[in-house]
Formats: C-alpha cells, structure tokens, sequence
C-alpha cells in the first residue's frame, strides 16, 4: 500500500473477528519493528509474541486490575487473536554508551535529554501498527497498569531489565471495531506547529 | 512510495546538499507527525519549525556544548537547511487524564507504566522521517544535549511545560550522508522476539 494511504487509514482497532492472522505477517510487522532508528543503534527493545488462545488469555488475566474486564473496552479487546508486548531495555543503551566511541562509562543517566529507550521502543511498535494496515490488518496500542507489571512479568518470565511500553493486538478488524478517543477532534495543525519560534 | 519500501530504505542522514527543500513537503512531514497515536487521543506534542539559515544556526549556536562543533558529526549536521525540534507536552497528558471519562483527577504520574508523552512525540517524529524517505529526502533525529536545553528555551521562547525529546534535521542528502554507527550490525530478530514466553 502507499505510504501516505498506510498513515491516513491508521486507527485503533479494538474489536476483532474470529478469522486468524497470517502468521508471516506478524513476523513481517516484527522485522519492521526492529528497523526502527535507536539511539547509537542501542537497539534496545523486546517484542513478546503470544498468538495461541492460552497465552492471550494467561495475558489479559496477568493485566487486568480486580474487579475489570467487564467493559466494552475489555470485551472488545479480548477478540484480538495476537498480543506483540514492546518492551525497552534502559540497560542496553548504558551499555551502548559506555563502549569507547562514546565513552559514557560512568552511565549516569543525567546524560539522556529524554528516555531514547521508551522513545525508541514506541517508534518500533508505531511500525508494527502502520504494517497491520498495509496488511489490512487491525491494531491497538495500549497501555498495562503499572500496578499489574509485576503479574505480567511472573507469567511470561520477563526480565527485570526489559520493561513493557505497553501492548498491542493485531487481527481482523470487527465492524464497528474503530472506537475509543475519536469522539475528540485532532486540534489543528498550526496550534502544534511553532514556525521560527514559539 | 510503497509503505515496505519506505521502511527499508529509512537511514539517518548525517550531511545534506545545498539544494533548498520544497515548504509542502515539510508541510506534509508535520500533517503525518500529527496523525501519530496520542494515548487518549492527548496530541500532547509540538513541533519547532526552523527553515531559514539564521534560525538554523541559532539552533546550533544553542545546542552546541562549549569548545565542540568542530567534529565531522556537527559539520555534517549543520548542512541541513531544515530542522523540526519535537517537544513532548506531559502536562497536556495529565490534563486529558484529568477529564471525566479518565477522571484521573489526582493527576498522579505514578499512573502511568511508561512516559506516553515523550513515546508518542516520538512515534511523530518517526513519521516525519518515514515521510522524508517518501519524498527522497534525508533526515536524522538525534538528542540535544540536557545542559543545551535552557539555552534552546531562552532562543526560541519554548515554553517551560515543552520538553525537546531530540530534534531532525532535513535536507536532500549529500553523496556518502549515511554514516554514523552503522558499522554497528543489526542483531538477528530471534534475539529480539521471544515467542509465548521469555
């Protein structure tokens, strides 16, 4: 599909039929995440992959806080057929920018005008949700309760050192699936946009 | 350009042509930016546009840390006829939680498991460097220095709740513009998806 056709049709999917994914195409959604830029090419990231029903279930059990899931949000999101967690690994970049080219060995994080790590990390997932609709493909990037973290880390095994940005469902879209936010409108352009100074 | 093309052939651009560059396209560079996912929809970011050759060098004036600019890295840069500075906005992301479909009202950080407003701000300023490839342009992203940010506010008047999370340069590429830590390899994809469980 044409890139510009790719980031106007992009919106958050978050109800899914029952058809499955192509598994080829999650890989290939993959590779392009791990073609995002990183800061010193830290590339300091991590995509947990569940696509069977166990582990999509073991996930939304892990994350969601007591007394939810009830929700519309939440029944909805169930459907998805495939979770991708991005993960990002702050130690990687202190180690990349200790190596001798850049030579911050006393890995003192004062040195980072902003979180390289999260910031990557989310430019990869971003090119996970541009390639489900060049796929056709639906996606939701959405956020885990820091208070659930720790669950979602004692069932999967995730490392201390890699945290999840979020997560995110692919499959086919459901009719009606497109909700959420968009009730608000984009503001417009120029009030973000500051030409020559602010 | 094919979407697959565009992320294939996406590399940062360290040195730029005298060519100018057309105003539409950076026009068009920031309309993508300004379709990146915001969670719920914040649009919490801002974009310093600075395209004449006296508000580029103030930015270098700025930005560039006593006794350095000398290097290949800053003379390369400072090639580049347009430069677009992303600013996270935390502030507009504690506002739209505050609101009543959120009610987040205790505007409490420890909510949030990642900083959205800096990862979205940075999936925005990816679109911007997605949108260069597409029109043959160069662009790179790259940090400003944390002791260079005061300086960077007092030039442009960025307001205090604005945070630079980088800034792009971009222009039409110089023959040999790809350098940098490319001779870094990408490491295998399997290294990075861990499939069910770490």
């Amino acid at each position: 599909m044409d890139f510009v056709e790719v980031v106007r049709k992009r919106r958050m999917v978050r109800s899914y039929t029952d058809e499955p994914v192509d598994p080829a195409v999650v890989r290939r959604a993959l590779e392009h995440a791990h073609r995002a830029p990183s800061a010193g090419f830290s590339q300091g990231w991590a995509f947990l992959l569940l696509d069977d029903a166990g582990a999509v279930a073991r996930f939304w059990a892990a994350t969601t806080p007591a007394g939810q899931g009830d929700d519309a949000w939440s029944q909805g999101m169930r459907t998805a057929p495939v979770l991708v967690v991005p993960l990002s690994c702050k130690r990687a970049y202190l180690d990349r920018y200790a190596e001798p080219d850049k030579g911050w060995t006393d890995r003192d994080e004062a040195r980072w005008a902003a979180p390289y790590w999260d910031i990557d990390t989310g430019m990869a997932a971003l090119l996970i949700l541009l390639t489900a609709v060049d796929d056709e493909l639906g996606a939701c990037f959405f956020g885990v309760p820091p208070q659930r973290v720790g669950a979602l880390r004692a069932e999967f095994g995730i490392p201390d050192d890699h945290h999840p940005i979020g997560a995110i469902t692919l499959g086919h879209p459901a009719p009606g699936g497109v909700r959420g936010s968009s009730r608000r409108r984009r503001c417009p352009l120029d009030d973000v946009v500051h030409h020559g100074r602010w």
